[in-house]
């Protein structure tokens, strides 16, 4: 169903998310984001704050999909080796980003802040990459090829991603989604939805069991890039569900 | 630090967390859940209901560490690929597990239910596989290997990880973190974070930013096996602090 859009993956950084200490916050903001612009987000992965692992999604994912975001690990302590990391990924080296000491600086003076040297760690840049906006906190995230590097802090990864969606990302088609609330167990459903992802290969027929009043419910989401194709799954599905007496409940638009 | 812990990793089935229409769930619980028993979190990858995907991950993750659990895409619809996805990765059969036939059924008459045939396809579990209890809605997820295959309903899947907990999971070396808020930006105390981080390099030292009434302050969390070391680590971080003047705040334990 990605003909027509970009794809995305996501490398999400932190022993905090692993550990339970922090809950990620990264993952689902992106998804909504990601798929408002018909970008296709094909697979995330959480990993450590160990450089090996870093390198290796990086360069798995930079083959692989159009766009690799990651997110975390790219402060100015000992456990922020991101960007080391994706200088590594690429084979260049880190160099003191003149810009991107004018984005901090600028920052310290506009908040009448002391400036602390190791700060400018984080104007440490893998050559030739782009820098991202930080509106937030001064320190930017950085382009190199297609991959995005954004900050860990939500707020902060949150502007930067907005940047990212103005300046940089190719947005792609838009997806029609419809809904039908069926009351019924999927199991009851399961052969009825077989025949309409047979009828219409090239939509995507999604169903998702939940529990009300104590029985058990199907929702039945048709995704798909052509609004009338996908509008006619939903016919062929209501009318197979009518003969079948079974109870349901389409979405508004 | 994972020495004297298991390792494991998270598969997180589904097109719906990718696509943002489901927020996901499963990681902190697990995260969370996993570290209580001393059992190390390493990758958790989100990916979609293809089983090429899912055969990729499961094989990929089940030679590099103890355990694999999954979630999702085990229901009786045409997009529940998990349960064929790991019996390829194993290459082994799907078969009608009695036992399972036996509890889906239990279940059914329980709630007084009409039993659709469709249901059946969950009981279709790998050859020797062993089954996971689900007292939830009777289908059961299963264990093969050291890959465990739970629910996507997020209290199914609780459900199903307290069996494993309880009956199957060999539990690990407790973890002992201790926190420190500062109340100053981390670049102000990198370098002392760094000389903690190399006087004491079996612990691990998280620096973690945040904002505070308008000002950066880091809370760092320093966590080991050994309560005495991980006591001694924090000693040596206090008498920096108090060196320089810096206000901290260390949590009570």
């Amino acid at each position: 169903m990605s003909n027509n859009q970009p794809t995305a993956s996501l490398v999400i950084i932190g022993n905090e998310i692993l550990s339970g200490r922090t809950e990620d916050k990264h993952l689902k903001y992106l998804a909504d984001q990601l798929t408002s612009i018909g970008i296709k987000l094909k697979e995330v992965i959480v990993i450590p704050d160990i450089e090996e692992k870093i390198i290796e999604y990086i360069n798995k994912f930079r083959v692989q999909y159009n766009y690799v975001l990651t997110t975390g690990g790219i402060g100015p302590t000992h456990d922020d080796v991101t960007t080391s990391a994706v200088a590594r990924a690429f084979k260049v080296k880190l160099e003191r980003n003149k810009q991107a000491v004018r984005m901090l600086e600028a920052r310290y003076k506009e908040r009448n802040t002391k400036y602390h040297q190791d700060a400018l760690k984080m104007a440490d840049i893998p050559q030739n990459a782009q820098l991202i906006l930080n509106p937030i906190s001064g320190a930017p995230g950085f382009i190199i090829e297609n991959v995005c590097v954004l900050a860990g802090i939500p707020s902060v990864m949150q502007a930067m991603f907005q940047y990212l969606k103005d300046h940089y990302l190719v947005h792609g088609s838009t997806i029609f989604n419809r809904t039908i609330t069926i009351y019924k167990g999927e199991s009851h459903v399961s052969s009825i939805l077989q025949k309409v992802q047979n009828a219409f290969p090239i939509l995507e027929v999604g169903s998702y069991p939940f529990i009300q009043d104590k029985k058990w419910c199907t929702q039945v989401v048709i995704s798909g890039y052509d609004q009338a194709n996908t509008q006619n799954a939903v016919k062929f599905l209501i009318s197979s569900m009518e003969q079948h007496s079974i109870k349901f409940h389409e979405e508004s638009k």
